[in-house]
This record gives C-alpha cells, sequence and structure tokens, in this order.
C-alpha cells in the first residue's frame, strides 16, 4: 500500500476511518483502575453523583481509543502517525459505556520544515463523535510527514473498499 | 483529607506525587497493542529503524501514566481533577522501557467562572520526567475546580510524609 507523503497532504482533506468502537463498561473501569482511578471512572453511581451524569470514560481513554482509530485510518503517512504536539485537546461531552465512537480527521495546514528539508508539519483536526454525531473530543495536532524523496514517483490513487478520503 | 478549592490555589504554587513509574517494555508494547498499534511503539527493532532510536512508549501512554500520578498528587480538587480542555500537550523525549517517571504541577492561572459562580478555572502545567529529570512531556491543562462554599472553614494546611506543597 502507498503511504502518504507531506506533498499528496492539502488543506480542507478529510479523511475518515473504518474502525468504529463500542465502548463498554468493562472498558472504562479497566483502563481508569490502571490509569485515572478517580469514583467517576471506576463506579456508576459515583458517575451520577458528578458533573458526568454517569460512569464516563476517562478523557485519555477517549483519546487512546481515538488513536487507535486514527492508526487504522486512510490517513496513513509514510513514517507513520508521529505527533510533535498538540494546539488543542478538549471533551465537550463524556463516553459512556454503550456509547459507539468514531472519527472525521480535516486537515487544516501543511508546512514544509525549515529546519529539517527532507519533512515537514500537517496541523490537522481530528474529531470524535459518539453514535449520535456528538463531537465528544476535538484534537488539533501537529503531525511530522516526510517529504517524498526526490525522483520517487508520484503517489497513485489506490482504490480501497475501506477508503472515505473525499475531496475537499 | 482536606480537599482543595479554588480558594487554596494561587499562581507559582508547585505540587509534586509521590508515585513513581518505572515503565517496562511489556508495559509499552501492552498500550500499543490495544490503542497504538505502531512497529516503533511495538518492536525494538523497529524502534532503532525510527525517530525514537528504541522501542519507544506511545505518547498518550505517558499521558495516561502521568494522570495516575496526578491522580495520586497532592493536587487534589475537590471534585476530582476535571479538565476542561488542554492549551498545550507535546512530547519533548521519548520514553522508553527502563525510564523512571515522576512529575512537577505548577499552578500558572487561578481564575473565578464568570458563568458558574460556584467554580472557577485553574491553569496548571504538569511536566513529566525520565530519570535523569528530562522532560518528556508538557501538558498545560485546564481543570475546573469547585469555589469553597460559603460559611465552610478555610482549609488547614495538613501535615504530610508524602508532601511536597512547595512555597511559591
Amino acid at each position: 500500500m502507498d503511504r502518504l507523503h507531506l506533498e499528496d497532504l492539502a488543506p480542507g482533506q478529510r479523511y475518515g476511518s473504518p474502525t468504529r468502537i463500542t465502548v463498554t463498561a468493562a472498558d472504562v473501569t479497566g483502563f481508569a483502575a490502571q490509569y485515572d482511578p478517580q469514583p467517576f471512572h471506576l463506579d456508576e453511581e459515583a458517575g451520577r453523583r458528578s458533573v458526568f451524569g454517569g460512569l464516563a470514560a476517562s478523557g485519555w481513554h477517549t483519546a487512546a481509543m481515538t488513536m487507535r482509530m486514527l492508526v487504522e485510518s486512510d490517513l496513513w503517512p509514510a513514517g507513520g502517525i508521529v505527533g510533535a504536539g498538540m494546539d488543542e485537546l478538549r471533551w465537550p461531552r463524556p463516553v459512556h459505556p454503550g456509547d459507539e465512537l468514531h472519527i472525521e480527521t480535516e486537515i487544516l495546514e501543511v508546512r514544509p520544515s525549515r529546519s529539517r528539508p527532507e519533512q515537514g508539519l500537517v496541523k490537522a483536526r481530528t474529531t470524535t463523535f459518539n453514535g449520535r454525531d456528538e463531537p465528544v473530543q476535538v484534537l488539533v495536532a501537529n503531525l511530522i510527514v516526510p517529504r517524498r524523496p526526490e525522483g520517487a514517483q508520484q503517489r497513485e490513487e489506490r482504490p480501497s473498499a475501506n477508503s472515505s478520503r473525499q475531496a475537499p
């Protein structure tokens, strides 16, 4: 499969992911027990009494599940998905057991690196939605993407059943 | 134990955590297999050939481990550690197996909410360090912290062997 180089990316492009994750109570409490052991992430009753209104996934769990969907998306840069840093990360709504998550990524900016001519930075917004298409996470990340080596062929579009790449 | 309200927090305060986490190769590959299955997070040899120079923890794994240390820190707001959003999240250095992580949090801003008089926002920078005291993650988060209910007593300083709170 062809992988994406900086030259393949342009502002306005949108990438989906075929992966959807249905969140279970065991997922929520399992992640929380290891990484975010606060009552509203561990116990339904404590969740109901909290600002979340019910057992709620740790935001870091939502971020981790988003990464899983991103790794399996059509946004597949040569060199992998390597973040130089985030400009934004927020969780506008809680994620509850039973929610089915999916993502959409929009390319916001593409710029060659001044100091590293072999690569560039791509700013992309990945929004994670629940089953009612409400955003539960908004992530704006700066990804390091290699430029196409000189003399290499242009990337050919590959037909794919999973492709959800859309023209801007 | 007393929990912190908005009135207890002030810019310049620093909070440590007694928790230190030594990262193992099994931790790194286990998290990656579930949430970030890219070769440089799964395989030592692939890591060596990557920009990370060796098997490297997913940045989201570092973020999750940081949250664990934060939940167990002396920064213990009433209502829990609830993030309204991040202003910054970056990973200046990779985390490798064998690294022992610890955190330090500095309060940057404290402001009452205009729309929700019972709470406020606290901007805090949590830096995660490896065993050589090099930063491996910088997180600037906006936390929602309740104000002290009217008529309630001032929080008394509690002596604690674990306390690493420092005067500014």
